[in-house]
């Protein structure tokens, strides 16, 4: 089978660490060893320093919502080439934590950016390049923060309102619906019917791409 | 008379620093007493941390062409909401050390980036926000990086090739044609005649404005 690039997707506290162990043991078990993981805004030198600059802003400067989106997209081309294609082109799959669907809900849905600056920025970056899988895993924000809460201290953009979240996780379930490539996985189960959610959902899409 | 953003663009050694204690001293004797001044990329806490992160680049990875040009747009759009347009709504004048022509030449002409790719992005994060006028010292590159130079140590940017200077100051050069609120200043005759140069174009533009 060819390398893909599989990306876990999800409001904060939607148990995207646990999904990651899960679709790690279930490409093993299909005998996929060689496994990159990616997380973003990060995954490089320069995109580290990026995300911290976005997750813990900046003392005395607001970050508008532009140079927020395009610090993410300057850390994502940078992840992009520099990690993800490289590590698909000599046959690893990649486990991505975020990917552009991330700033798709977050910017374009809890910041309300315009929806034609979205796309025309994301072809510009990234042109075709899109994941093989996404699963989406779905959480209402008072869940999720809850659970985000609990593991300490929320970052910027974490400490976000409710209504922000409850707009993010709207854009993220549209395009869900409107994209066969990101499967909706119910992460409002407790974890181990999550895990079984997540395993039932990669286990099939294997099959039909074997 | 309302005030305006006035930018000194041009290659590196064109002489910006000494063009702005010319123009500084031009709007004086005009009576304009209240000029704030910028620098790009930079300019705010954010913006001066990415000026950081495009001048010194970062050990052990390449900075691709698509986030040197988003991160350099960050700064841009920190330091437009943040300083530029707040100066210019409260009366002050501006007088920058390059803005978005320096974009639009060094990527755009010395890197060769897509010109539907930069015209896109310049849309969509600046809109019609513009300078009122663009002082542009122009200088042949082997003038110009042997005063760079003759000041220090080059940095990443200043260590690109003569062959990436040539682009960059063809590609200012065209614009520079195209647009009437860029105004060419030989920058090749010695300090003198620049500043004359500068001076003379400069309060003939306040005139008709006036």
């Amino acid at each position: 089978m060819k390398s893909n690039f599989i990306v876990i997707e999800g409001l904060e506290g939607a148990g995207k660490t646990t999904a990651r162990d899960t679709i790690v043991a279930t490409l093993k078990q299909h005998g996929i060893e060689d496994i990159v993981f990616t997380r973003e805004p990060g995954g490089t030198p320069l995109a580290e320093k990026l995300r911290e600059l976005i997750k813990q802003g900046i003392e005395g400067e607001q970050i508008t919502d532009r140079a927020e989106l395009l610090m993410l997209y300057a850390a994502r081309v940078q992840l992009v080439e520099n990690v993800i294609k490289p590590a698909l082109a000599r046959g690893a799959w990649v486990v991505g934590d975020r990917h552009d669907l991330s700033s798709q809900a977050y910017q374009g849905g809890g910041r309300g950016m315009d929806i034609r600056l979205m796309a025309q920025l994301k072809q510009s970056v990234l042109g075709d390049f899109a994941p093989d899988l996404t699963l989406y895993l779905d959480v209402t924000p008072e869940i999720g923060l809850q659970r985000a809460r609990s593991r300490g201290a929320l970052d910027r953009i974490e400490q976000e309102s409710l209504n922000f979240f409850t707009r993010t996780r709207e854009r993220y379930l549209t395009l869900a619906a409107a994209d066969e490539s990101i499967k909706t996985i119910d992460a409002t189960q407790d974890i181990e019917g999550v895990s079984a959610a997540i395993r039932q959902t990669l286990a099939q899409w294997l099959q039909v791409r074997s």
